[in-house]
């Protein structure tokens, strides 16, 4: 079963907005079993609306459509759609009380006018409220295929499309299952890897395929299956991702799952009852933000200290100002001491400490742009790396972030 | 002139990334007036991509392909264009060097047949060389329209088109200018604001288009105007957008330009040779990642605490613990502490704090999840402000750095 995902308005191709709410939409529907087929973004115009649905309807079975819901510039929208469907607009009153509801709610006030027009729908629509916003979704059919409209303010879209929209697509169809599994790999590049295991992937079954995600210092193996069996498909993926983590078992991190590392690594210390805290010099705060951008991170985060200014790592930190002096500010005997005084400064169990040049220009660094040193403070040691990164400042911190995440997992799984 | 990006990867498909690309190259193509009509994103399937080349040529006069081009999966992608195009496969030359150089430098080796493979391109096609990667760019024509072909890895990507293939789009086709300008707005509602500007927005001239852009608690206007005189369309469009500017006074705080407000406050405080530090409790270092992302941060910023733990506000920062224990932890007044102290442990003309309870959970805080406490000290002294910011986690950490930084914009300005 296929489907097909529309996103509507200009700021997307202007360039404006990233549309971060395909990728949301492609993994949920991936995960219930419906391949998304292809996705298009077109702009608020009434001809290019029913182009894309005409379009769409010949290549899917569902196709979801966000954006063009606003109170300013739903209309357009909508009338589209009751255009391409032959409908019309009436008002929903269950639509048009959630309106008046949120408004009492977080206004204080009536709705205007503009705001009520929002409860109009195309009269054959099954709607659906949304409990975040005034724009509801609409549910809508025309020769067997299922179009679904939804809001797109990513909160509003993400709580409709998990809460009311996947139960009915569910019900609605008949789906094979669908089962990827990833391999993470460090250190080599996307081309020797296939080279290494060009034998192995030559007899994957047809129905298991092979990709390859290649970025930032690391590449993803992925594996995708697709049949009626869901518990077939995982056990022979697991078993063919068994056989390749072995082919590659020098550069093998792990199975990338719904956990993304920052995850797994805050489940264990939690698991494990261990805390943790960061300096971190070159890489300002990412390392921080991605900790603490998940709830529950008070439970094993003790906090952090980002001491740009080189004095700082003396003042703030305490690292020995003759170590600065002797080996150079950044170096892995001032990472080290770093992370060691942090764990001393936090009284935490783990520490990661980051100090390099994210460039373009060299500050108080002595070695080339992209040199970073990370070090990792244990409660057995400290072990810490050095590493040449490039020139692309954005890149520099990227890198260092995802090496940095990599050497505590590490560390945090033997400790 | 109108422009389709169309992105190939089951990766975009299957929600594994988010599709930035499209944002970057529509950004880049307004800019030098093409109009990206719309993005289409195909899975690594010759048929798919076929359909797509083919509907693309039948809407727009430029098509931009992005992605398929990797070492292990370039054979899909560069057969089927030859297949559109009725052409045959010969090695570059220029482009196998640039392969056997890279490897050489990176590696320090020589490269294998499936890396020299990537020097295989359509006999017709006119070559733009790669300086960061393997796979080169490809310009081909088809009935007077133009296909480019870029790798997918964004890096590689962003430096072709910005250094190669723009210059020859500009040099080939006939544009018009297009000019936008965004007014930013906090504190009011998308349909509030439409009603304060019915009059205004219909009198609007043909030739130029209103958007309302909402997000977490700011709405950013966009008007937008394309046309032959490039002049003629900033004079209007600026004259249009003084009036708005002065209709919404009350809430504008300025105009987005290709500045961001963290690029901006950088900006300023460089020019009036100002100093910036960061106690970020509850924003966990989300402030500090925005800050240093820009090179030359470190001409600006000191550096940052992030006392997660309670007891750390006052251990590392100093803030007195007879504040926490008599306004609780989450008040302004330990936020104007903290930003104070910061101010004196970093030894910075600027300092923003932020205490808040970003949820789900409590924590610490008596208050209800959402609430948030920001202060900006200054030279002259310390202003702040509580917050409540909703139930969503990330939304009330967004909102605080939005909040923190539209805050500190306005302090920085006055003093």
């Amino acid at each position: 079963m296929l489907a097909e995902i529309i996103t509507i308005g200009d700021e997307i191709l202007i360039g404006q907005i990233v549309d971060t709410n395909s990728a949301f939409i492609s993994k949920e529907l991936n995960k219930n079993g419906v391949q998304v087929f292809q996705i298009t973004s077109v702009q608020d115009d009434r001809q290019h609306i029913l182009n894309a649905l005409q379009e769409a309807q010949n290549r899917v079975d569902l196709v979801l459509v966000t954006g063009g819901l606003g109170p300013t510039k739903d209309d357009i929208t909508k009338q589209t759609f009751c255009e391409y469907f032959g409908d019309k607009m009436v008002e929903n009153e269950a639509v048009a009380d959630n309106i008046r509801y949120l408004f009492q709610k977080y206004f204080n006030k009536k709705p205007m006018d503009v705001n009520l027009h929002q409860a109009m729908v195309p009269s054959t629509a099954r709607v659906f409220q949304n409990i975040h916003g005034t724009a509801p979704g609409m549910w809508m059919e025309k020769d067997d295929v299922v179009f679904v409209s939804m809001p797109g303010v990513p909160y509003e879209m993400k709580h409709l499309l998990v809460n009311e929209i996947l139960p009915a697509v569910i019900d609605r169809f008949n789906r094979p299952h669908i089962y990827h599994k990833t391999l993470l790999t460090y250190g080599q590049g996307e081309s020797m890897i296939a080279e290494r295991i060009e034998d192995w992937a030559e007899r994957l079954p047809d129905h298991i395929k092979l990709a390859y995600l290649p970025s930032l210092g690391r590449v993803r193996l992925r594996l995708s299956s697709k049949g009626p069996d869901e518990n077939q498909l995982k056990s022979e993926v697991d078993a063919l991702m068994e056989e390749l983590s072995e082919m590659l078992k020098d550069i093998a991190v792990g199975y990338e799952s719904e956990t993304s590392i920052d995850r797994r690594i805050g489940e264990l210390l939690i698991e494990k009852g261990h805390t943790l805290s960061l300096a971190e010099s070159c890489t300002g705060g990412a390392i921080a933000q991605e900790i603490t951008q998940h709830a529950g991170s008070s439970r094993f985060y003790r906090g952090s200290i980002v001491p740009y200014a080189t004095e700082l790592k003396t003042s703030i930190l305490g690292v020995d100002a003759d170590i600065i002096e002797k080996y150079n500010v950044v170096s892995i005997e001032v990472a080290e001491a770093m992370a060691q005084r942090a764990t001393k400064v936090f009284q935490s169990d783990f520490a990661v400490a980051t100090t390099g040049i994210a460039g373009p220009t060299k500050g108080d660094g002595v070695d080339e742009v992209g040199t970073v040193c990370i070090a990792i403070a244990t409660p057995k040691g400290v072990v810490s790396e050095k590493f040449l990164f490039g020139k692309a400042r954005e890149r520099v911190i990227r890198k260092s972030v995802n090496k940095a995440f990599e050497m505590l997992l590490k560390e945090i799984s033997k400790n």
